[in-house]
């Protein structure tokens, strides 16, 4: 059975106080049931990582969302794409007719600076947080392809730009090359606008089986996996080998090869996350996607844009919402309700998110799906 | 398909500070798989409710199971059960051949007393944390039935009296009635000793198709739903609504009623919640539970033995790791492999587990399963 995603739905995306994580996932949930013409899901997949036990029986019993079974994934940054996953699964299957897939986190109450460590992880325990696990990953990456600090910061000045065009952005600037390079650095190479920040916000979307009609969007592929054990004498950086084993079954089960995608969501937690991706992705050749950016090609108006809605790095990473942010942007795209971002005649698009990464696994976890006719 | 277990295991239950949840879940997970005679899983879900992002992957990385789907879980006391339900139907509906259903919590090194409120939920911020929550049932019922206070207390003089048969158990000690009714108070009519304890633990479970053989244990059925909104006016207390419906819709997936469980593990986080349970489940009449625990009818020995492992009085309650010690205990049952436990010549068992149900919602999640032939 094919399955379509029949509606989708975001709060608003950025640091707010004065909003609840429940707040935030009803407006989501309820803009996706609105777009998806139901008034009731059978199933709710709701992906979170550090949001209460809970939070999602909260939200949607104060929607009239109650009686039916609601799991709660977390898979680090993957967790939206996980429930969106494990929703799309529960539909091809026929377990369910109409599954609502929330993500929601309202970081900005949880951190006041990057996620702590846990201290249950040794890595993290001993300073490799995610932005030094970037960090090396960068420098590694540019001892092994010649790469220059302002090749990431070209992931940056394009997100921005895109971001820019995104009413529902936490940054809405458009920032320089220059910007980039001299704002505050994190961890060597990454300064500050290369990093994405804390947000708070919640995404949704409601999948049922593909109907007629140019309102649906079919959903091709959709894989998840777990990393494999990392060699670090490797020329792969972190994160590539999940994200290349992840896309082959996703090509794969969809039929498709990376030529044949027109628009892209991926992972920008970090720009370098941006440059590996795309090459994991195979939409650059291995140590060619920093070109690949500076050309334009990835950029609005190229061949292949990558992140027309800017980003986590325009967005903010609201950990559980992301996938599913990134899910409701690709529709838009596809049913051309995109505005100033609209790729021109977008018809398969695809989503990646790649969470966790340390204890020696190349990522905790890793979603790649391929949305469109 | 019929899905059945294909093996189980759990690590020591109790207050462990000299371990870690990886280290539990690997003592879990290898007993599993050894149990169940495969060295790999296709996938794999895992429940916890407080433990770190990413323990789930570094758990199973350390022994080699990496590159597959992992998901975690999270359904307040249910997520083991939740584990089991999703990799149940995983396995029923063709997505994967083997699955692994694993759960963990360190509980101990989280809290040090009563689980603490969040603060995001405005019932137990105002005081109604779950022992709270339970006594206020028990107060209930007591009205409504004229139940008395040694009407509970002699489920934990039952249930102690399994566990101290349970090498397994963190409490191994029989109680008297007057022990109960004399421990400390913690929340009338609730005392110390019809509490369940923090533990640290992991359970598992391998489940795939059914084969051939005596090893493997049937799936019959197993149903998740969340609560629906809780009418405060009812003579039906807290909880017996969520476990009554899912109850009935196991029961009608397998096909049976509750005259035909020969034996069961059930959520006796307190007391008044097996009390409630047992009537939920239909074992007695609105009212009676305490009448057939008074009479022997539900020990080890009497018609319907509930909790033959001690349940979680005894065994104590790491969240994620409760319902999946309630399905090794029943695996156990059925293959007759329980010892001194045995409930002579089981054949058909039911797990339950319900979790949550503050914010005016019925319980946050209810699992209630049917194992055997």
């Amino acid at each position: 059975m094919t399955v379509a995603v029949w509606g989708v739905g975001t709060s608003r995306f950025g640091r707010q106080p004065d909003r609840s994580a429940v707040e935030l996932a009803w407006d989501a949930v309820q803009e996706a049931l609105a777009d998806a013409s139901v008034e009731e899901v059978d199933a709710a997949y709701v992906g979170t990582v550090f949001e209460a036990p809970g939070v999602a029986q909260r939200a949607l019993s104060g929607i009239g969302l109650t009686g039916i079974p609601i799991v709660t994934v977390e898979n680090a940054c993957a967790s939206g794409t996980t429930a969106f996953h494990e929703a799309r699964e529960a539909v091809r299957t026929g377990r369910y007719e109409r599954v609502l897939a929330l993500g929601v986190e309202h970081l900005t109450s949880r951190f006041d600076g990057p996620i702590t460590p846990e201290r249950t992880d040794p890595e993290q325990a001993s300073g490799l947080l995610l932005p030094a696990l970037y960090a090396l990953s960068a420098s590694r990456y540019m001892a092994e392809h010649g790469a220059t600090p302002a090749d990431f910061a070209r992931v940056s000045v394009k997100n921005s730009r895109h971001g820019a065009l995104n009413p529902r952005a936490g940054r809405r600037r458009a920032v320089t090359e220059e910007e980039v390079l001299c704002s505050r650095m994190i961890a060597e190479p990454l300064t500050l606008y290369q990093c994405a920040g804390l947000s708070d916000a919640a995404a949704a979307a409601v999948l049922g089986p593909a109907r007629r009609g140019e309102h649906d969007v079919p959903v091709r592929a959709s894989v998840l996996r777990s990393g494999t054990a990392w060699d670090q004498r490797s020329a792969h950086v972190w994160g590539y080998d999940i994200v290349h084993a992840t896309s082959a079954r996703a090509y794969e089960e969809a039929g498709i090869g990376p030529a044949d995608v027109d628009v892209l969501e991926v992972h920008d937690a970090f720009t370098v996350g941006e440059i590996v991706t795309v090459e994991a992705l195979g939409l650059a050749e291995f140590g060619g996607a920093s070109r690949r950016v500076a050309s334009g090609a990835l950029s609005l108006g190229g061949d292949q844009p990558v992140n027309p809605s800017g980003g986590l790095l325009s967005r903010g990473h609201p950990l559980g919402a992301t996938g599913l942010a990134q899910i409701a942007e690709l529709t838009w795209q596809l049913r051309g309700e995109a505005g100033e971002r609209q790729v021109p005649g977008a018809r398969t698009a695809l989503v990646e998110t790649m969470g966790g990464g340390a204890s020696g696994v190349d990522g905790n976890g890793c979603v790649v799906a391929v949305l469109g006719g």
